[in-house]
């Protein structure tokens, strides 16, 4: 019996990462709709401690990554180049940026098909406007 | 004997995990020699196929994960919102632009302390210019 939960357990992990490095190539669509997924997983993974930490960090560590680099990119193009666009606070974190997507996603779920980097900017200037 | 070997690399795989998840949080320093290494090896994930492709996305999933998402999100927002600087080929594809980004940092190794966000955008602004 506990050979055969062994088993089951390194069958689903087999299936996750397949299905996890399949998504990392092909499967990304680019919309909103996988971004808020990546980025409400990447931002319970910033607010946990412990046993808990490692488990979200295993569930999709590429789409995590994805959203911390897709929200610094474009946060920081913005702040820098578009000057008038979006103003992000000196001391803004990470995990306020992060935040800031996914309440912007909840909050505008028709545009969930979306681009995700046009959903993205759209997300900083509401959250961090220039005043 | 076989025992042992099991056990080192249950202890090698717990140590890379440890790491790994601690840099997603803590340790990543923004900078140029941390990105040439995340899309260095994100470009040889997109190369390869079968188990070395496995094997490559195991070694840091969350790094190519923010190599893929910094890329996008910085490309897609100079080549909308700054057309006057970047402009990107409609068939371009992800690893030509992540490829572009380890050449410039390969050929510019003093820039290797300078925020990765400004140096994909010089990346992206040297290999695909507005004529």
């Amino acid at each position: 019996m506990k050979q055969a939960g062994l088993l089951l357990v390194i069958m689903l992990l087999a299936t996750v990462q397949t299905t996890d490095t399949g998504r990392a190539r092909q499967g990304r669509s680019g919309t909103g709709g996988e971004l808020v997924q990546n980025c409400t997983l990447y931002f319970e993974f910033l607010g946990r401690t412990g046993a808990g930490r490692e488990d979200t960090f295993e569930l999709d560590p590429f789409g995590m990554g994805y959203c911390a680099g897709l929200v610094r990119g474009v946060a920081n193009t913005a702040h820098i180049h578009m000057t008038d666009q979006v103003c992000v606070p000196e001391d803004a974190s990470s995990a306020q940026a992060v935040w800031a997507v996914v309440q912007y996603l909840n909050n505008n779920p028709l545009t969930l098909s979306d681009q995700d980097t046009e959903l993205v900017l759209r997300a900083m200037q509401s959250a961090f406007p220039c005043r």
